[in-house]
């Protein structure tokens, strides 16, 4: 399968970038943007990206043990249902778990809500070396927040602005940043609900208030449309992917991911120490 | 192969939890206590564990999600090479990145130093529905700490009884605890010491100070006998694994982490919510 790059006619990267001014209204949720290829051909290329995936993630981690300061952030935000966690799951989940700092962002608690929004963000931002995955994230504070109406419009509206300016720092300091907006169509959401009510071992991902959510779709696209379009910058580009499709989404990340790691350029880090000498030393003792 | 129960001959939980006394000398680092298959049996049977143990994790963290206050924290020890890092990666990344919370103590920091060595460890426990993966742990208070002198012998000597303490606190609070003490040979830990000296994409992993402790190793064996002596408790039992074949190392952590699971006896959380009306409120949405 790795031989057959053709499969994707435009590359992830440049068929989901968000282009700003595009109408969110008109993403097709089930297309399957830049590829070609059927489901099997998407579900066996991304099994033969494991191991590229795998060694770059390794040679960022080496990196990171060696001085290094770069590091990878993969920002997940999506509706209810629009499989955030099988991302976190089946495309972070193919890296070994040792260079992984993942972090579920809900309900800001008692000590968080002390703090600025973006205090428990700064916390959780990978360490060089490291991939960070977000499973929702600083982007709450222009989706619920402003749907909800928790913080007033002129509150809100200046986030825009600071989400820019804690990116670009946050990208300064060596951190590649993929952010990815997932988007599930209404039918598929309810389609996916109903799943969950209807086996007994998804009732704990069913929240009540999720129906609430549904409700408020448009309001919540709206707010997505004016997140892609203000906060996709140079250094933080938002990628829009259409989530209808589970294998899609998934593969289509792990491009995106592997393409943030390749673009590091990372060789093997070079030895601290003298080899022969130690090589001589090892067999001397 | 999940028919083949048989090759375990003794369960690994039993064949290899310590026993008080056992001179650790005497332990072969190259036997596969309680297994009587091959090397292909026991990949095969790891493999086949891997839906089991995805499951039982994912109905830890639905656990944890719903008001549940169960966890698992899993202590690895081993001298360099020993293989702790593999386990990670082959065992612990058998489940859901979701669901785990992996930290490797290294020497302390600055900061960390400012504290009690208790302090970063329980900064680190696995909150509730957690596995929690410690990568060398407090234990380290009983090893380097005592055999390379960092502490008055009075001092460390008293870390059994807190250690004991700690443990017995933090199993009575609902977690699991299952602490496995890797070991391999001189020879082997020689012989990939001498690979990552061979191979340039494992130079990062080597560091001059490894010879020491290769040199120290009557002196560590000392202090692994008697931390496993004093602190294999029955709330904390430790199991001592010959790691020199690393696929027998990998199966057995399985198993342990498999049977510590199994032993929650967790279902799937009742809704906390009306099925039957949630089902009519999503259709009328």
């Amino acid at each position: 399968m790795a031989n057959k790059p053709d499969l994707w006619k435009t590359p992830a990267q440049e068929a989901l970038r968000w282009v700003r001014g595009t109408d969110l209204d008109g993403l097709d949720q089930g297309a399957k943007p830049g590829w070609a290829g059927k489901r099997s051909d998407g579900k066996a290329l991304q099994e033969a990206l494991a191991p590229e995936l795998a060694d770059l993630q390794e040679r960022l981690f080496a990196h990171g043990r060696t001085g290094g300061d770069r590091a990878v952030l993969l920002v997940l935000q999506g509706l209810d249902t629009a499989g955030k966690g099988g991302i976190v799951r089946h495309v972070v989940g193919m890296v070994d778990p040792q260079g992984v700092m993942h972090r579920g962002f809900g309900v800001p608690t008692e000590e968080e809500r002390e703090h600025g929004y973006l205090w428990r963000i700064r916390n959780a931002l990978p360490r060089p070396g490291y991939l960070g995955a977000f499973d929702r994230s600083h982007y709450e504070q222009v989706l619920v927040v402003r749907v909800d109406g928790l913080e007033p419009e002129k509150t809100w509206r200046e986030h825009y602005r600071e989400l820019n300016e804690f990116e670009a720092e946050v990208a300064a300091a060596g951190t590649v940043i993929v952010k990815v907006a997932l988007f599930v169509s209404a039918d598929e959401q309810k389609k996916r609900l109903a799943a969950r009510l209807e086996r007994p071992d998804k009732h704990w991902k069913y929240d009540p208030g999720d129906i609430e959510v549904l409700r408020k779709r448009a309001q919540y696209l709206a707010a997505y449309q004016e997140m892609l379009d203000r906060t996709s910058t140079e250094v933080a580009p938002w990628y829009a992917v259409p989530a209808d499709r589970k294998w899609y989404a998934r593969l289509a990340v792990t491009e995106l991911l592997t393409g943030a790691l390749r673009s590091l350029d990372l060789g093997w880090p070079p030895a601290g120490f003298d080899v022969e000498a130690e090589k001589k030393r090892l067999a001397a003792s």
